[in-house]
């Protein structure tokens, strides 16, 4: 049998078709995962490895009646296959095209918004909660990988969970690593559940402790399942497994590639009722040569060669987060006070090196960005130099901490932001459009932005070994090549390159890339243009240039930015512009197709500097 | 023997004396605080349960060489006593007086600094590290709470020090409650560990067959010592406790009320080395008999009689948030729809009446406000509307989760967000100074301010059955009578309460009180004064007044304030003055004291906008 993934029903197979056809189909799924995705690029290991579970999912529950909610949201690709949006493949994570995560927008089966980790427990538990509320009668699922039980969100959540009587359930996605390879306390404990094995013998003792009991009629039937659950749960007993302890009971381990099985085990689930979790185990990447062998690397990947696995096309630039990672490197051979701290984001932060060089001056925490940063505190307040290396979306969980525990001691503690200001195809969630805003209002802290790599060195080894108290650094995804790469060196100052009697830029960061196109533009206007390169977010710019009109330029939320702190203090007075992020989310596509809608690019400064330039008239 | 408890060197005493005199300097300790808490108020339920911990603590770690790290740090009064503070105690959460909280610059013995919740484990994580990368060599203890441990950066920190091998004692400090009494799993789960009984009963196992062995010099005592730990923790097994099965060491239940155990226990939680956990029983309020019968109550207190127990005065007035309490009750007899949650501060946000006529629709999710902003959008993904009412500064904890998981998907949530701006006594930590400006950067979300307890009824209502999306409504701490409660009816709009050619104020909420003195004295110096109360910070407020100055008053940071955005949008080529909180942190003190220090009293907002008035004559 040969399904016709773009155009049957497969919502309508998935629950009617024998098990046997369910293979051929998670078999015929995988191939237009891998053939969609290396031409689109996106998170394929993740999906690759619950083809099956997602197909099981869907024959046992009746989306959108009831509720599947992934967590993270990068592996609901099979989810978005079979509920009807195969054909939108090929423009997956393509500007105004399918987005990667979970919306609901797009469909109804996309129950609930995902793309920050470890939420899935609570919303499936509100959802559960409300369903209870109001006497509805449907099934919450929740499902989670073992990477995302280590962000504390969760243990919030089962707390509550466990306490609670609500039927809901948790597919624990137990890959045996999360991006890269997961550390910790929990993961030594899921080896243990995963290796004894205790589930799966006391099911062979129950099948055939039950094997000459006559079935007649699907009352008996039941009464029978009903009791095989009861046996299964005292044979295994409850002992020593961490999610019974909160209240939560456990099924499994189960063989990920089972349909049967997982099939049996989430109708054993909803007849157990309460909260269940099954543990589930899986293999990231499973079925594709170059995904099994490469996890990580497929992890979220670049469009690539079906054949060989290798990326197509990828940019000879060196990545900010490449220098970065190089220059702390550097840094630490010569300052052994120096320690670097990842949220399960190592090698995405560029710390490869670091850790290579230097494995016990290297902490990965897992997704605990909140432990990440007062574990960073700790270390400071011990005459320790931590320097964090997390995303700009994904700081924003350690807000408070950064407030309380570094900011308000004045540790020395150097925050390394990665991603900031928009990044491309990962989208809504996950651009960096924020830590201006939320950064800037914490006393004490001194914010710095590279416009080039070089310049990233420069203020890391500024902020590690000059400075004191606690220090943010944030720049963006991509290459740190940018049109420049030719600014005078950073010594703890703003960078005024030109000046200009008409206009002068005030360019945060790299955004002196689309500032110098944009005054090269003008200056054939002939206008007369200064830019200065603003490296320096905090302590605030005071620079007053002698133009008509003073324009900021940052991707960051206009909101408090830099900009409308500029204009309200130093600027004030004078004529300013801010160009900036406006207030709403932005949707995936291209950092350069992003900039233009955010009026952000040169050609929107031009336009914007031009109008504000003409008003003044 | 009597000690002196403010003369004494009562660490010399803690460390020299017999344990029979501690338990009578246990009982002076108890007494002194009685005494002074009763005339500053402070928190005295936690500090009087954990007298004879603290006095155990200091007997056997040698601060400030070994680092004592307090959770939350409310409890630490005792300590602050025993390390030389007693003398201060007079000026206790006094402005310019002793820190109700650890504080480093007050003494060395204050190894961290804590204020919110669950920070202890990951802090003392740091330290411990730090000691090991420096080949250091002091014990590391973090003393936490019941209430504590449900906070999910308690599990992050776990799962790391689960896997470290690092030497580190966690004391859970069990008192059956934390402010209010504990929800969840892990409350049966401590339930369940204290009542088991084990390890008293395998201790006295030991102690008898151990009995007969001849003990010989100090060598001999201590090699049987391990060997009790060893056959101790063999006896006692693992099975069952949730820290075992992150890979934490249990030792307990002990009683919080017998120093020698304690000792005993903290010395072989030393000997056995690597994380472990104390389990101690302790009883909130501890040997006072009101504090003992009513430990919410005096949890946090205000100055009473130590004889009846009573409140010495106590403001007529109705504070903000017992009008959010009544008025949410109120609009939930008509909408079936509302729920409330709170994160373990029901009473203290005024959620006691809506409990109690609601306790279905009533959730205490326990310290975990992010877990309690997924939940609510759970709940609102599914037709529920949820109240969520949360301290100011606490809920920057549920920062990400307010961007990620409400906002960005336009959930119906109203955030009911008390103790904004200055709080007063608790100082620093607790201020809420910064939510206008992390909530303003947040796309979709509208933000009022009421003036008074009248308009946040109105607000509320108005939020809950006229809005649909995610709204905050932010109000101070204390009374809601102010100097007005004469504001017409708020239906969505700023209020223009009058008109000035010299100056006009925007004065946002609840400051508009400090705002109508100051106006009164500047119209008494003849100027024309305007005043326009902002109840909606956001979406922006657009008026643009006829006259020379416009001023902003408000009671959050200047930095990303409503003031900085107004001057730099709507106010912009105005001459606008923004009054508002310094970029600093602001210390304890009564809140028209720090108003003074903030320069946001009606004298200071008087002589800036003479200042600014005369700078444009």
């Amino acid at each position: 049998m040969k399904y016709d993934i773009e155009r049957d029903d497969l919502l309508h197979a998935v629950k009617n078709d024998s098990i046997e056809s369910l293979y051929l189909l998670s078999d015929q799924l995988r191939e237009f995962l891998i053939h969609k995705v290396s031409k689109t690029g996106g998170h394929l290991a993740s999906n690759l490895g619950i083809v099956e579970l997602t197909v099981a999912l869907h024959r046992v529950y009746n989306s959108p009646a009831d509720k599947i909610v992934f967590d993270v949201g990068h592996q609901a690709y099979v989810h978005k296959i079979l509920t009807g949006r195969a054909a939108e493949f090929d423009t997956l994570r393509q500007y105004k095209g399918l987005s990667g995560f979970p919306k609901s927008r797009e469909s109804a089966h996309d129950s609930y918004e995902t793309g920050h980790s470890s939420t899935s427990l609570s919303a499936a538990l509100g959802m559960a909660t409300a369903r209870d509320l109001k006497g509805e009668d449907y099934d919450v699922v929740a499902v989670i990988g073992d990477g995302a039980m280590t962000g504390g969100l969760v243990y919030e959540a089962l707390n509550n969970l466990g306490a609670s009587k609500t039927d809901m359930t948790i597919i624990l996605n137990d890959n045996e690593m999360s991006i890269s390879h997961n550390i910790g306390g929990l993961t030594t404990h899921l080896t243990k559940l995963r290796s004894s094995d205790n589930y799966m013998k006391a099911k062979k003792q129950i099948k055939s402790a039950l094997g000459n009991v006559p079935v007649v009629g699907k009352q008996l039937t039941e009464g029978i399942a009903v009791t095989k659950d009861k046996i299964k749960h005292s044979v295994i007993g409850n002992d020593g497994v961490l999610f019974e302890d909160l209240g939560v009971k456990y099924l499994g381990p189960v063989d990920g590639y089972n349909i049967q099985e997982l099939c049996e085990e989430m109708e054993a689930a909803k007849r157990l009722g309460g909260p269940v979790l099954i543990h589930v185990i899986t293999k990231k990447g499973k079925g594709y040569e170059w995904s099994e062998k490469y996890p990580r690397k497929f992890h979220g990947i670049a469009p690539f060669d079906k054949e060989s696995g290798k990326i197509l096309s990828s940019s000879s630039d060196k990545s900010y987060s490449a220098c970065f990672g190089d220059a702390l490197t550097e840094i630490a051979g010569s300052n052994k006070s120096v320690v670097a701290i990842a949220a399960a984001m190592g090698t995405a932060t560029g710390l490869g090196p670091f850790y290579e060089n230097y494995p016990d001056r290297y902490f990965d925490v897992g997704i605990a960005e909140e432990h990440a940063v007062v574990f960073a505190a700790g270390l400071a307040k011990s005459g320790v130099t931590p320097v964090v290396a997390i995303y700009s979306s994904f700081l924003q969980r350690a807000f408070d901490q950064i407030i309380e525990d570094v900011c308000l001691q004045n540790l020395h503690v150097v925050f390394a932001i990665n991603r900031a200001g928009l990044v491309g195809a990962d989208g809504e969630t996950h651009h960096g459009q924020f830590d201006i805003s939320y950064l800037s209002m914490i006393p004490n802290l001194t914010i710095l932005a590279p416009a080039d790599g070089q310049q990233l060195a420069q203020m890391l080894e500024y902020a590690v070994n000059k400075l004191d108290g606690p220090v943010a650094i944030r720049y963006p995804r991509g290459s740190a090549a940018g049109s420049h790469n030719t600014l005078p060196d950073f010594t703890g100052d703003n960078i005024n390159l030109s000046e200009g009697s008409d206009v002068t830029f005030l360019a945060v960061g790299a955004m002196l890339d689309e500032t110098l196109k944009a005054s090269e533009i003008l200056r054939e206007m002939n206008y007369s243009v200064g830019v200065t390169n603003v490296g320096v977010i905090k302590p605030s710019c005071d620079y007053v240039p002698d133009s008509r009109l003073v324009v900021t330029v940052e991707d960051n939320a206009l909101r408090g930015g830099f900009g409308q702190h500029y204009a309200a203090t130093a600027g004030a007075g004078n004529s300013v512009l801010t160009i900036g992020i406006p207030d709403s989310y932005i949707e995936h596509g291209t950092v350069s197709q992003l900039r233009v809608e955010c009026g952000i690019d040169a050609d929107s400064i031009v336009k914007g500097v031009v109008e504000a330039l003409e008003r003044k008239a």
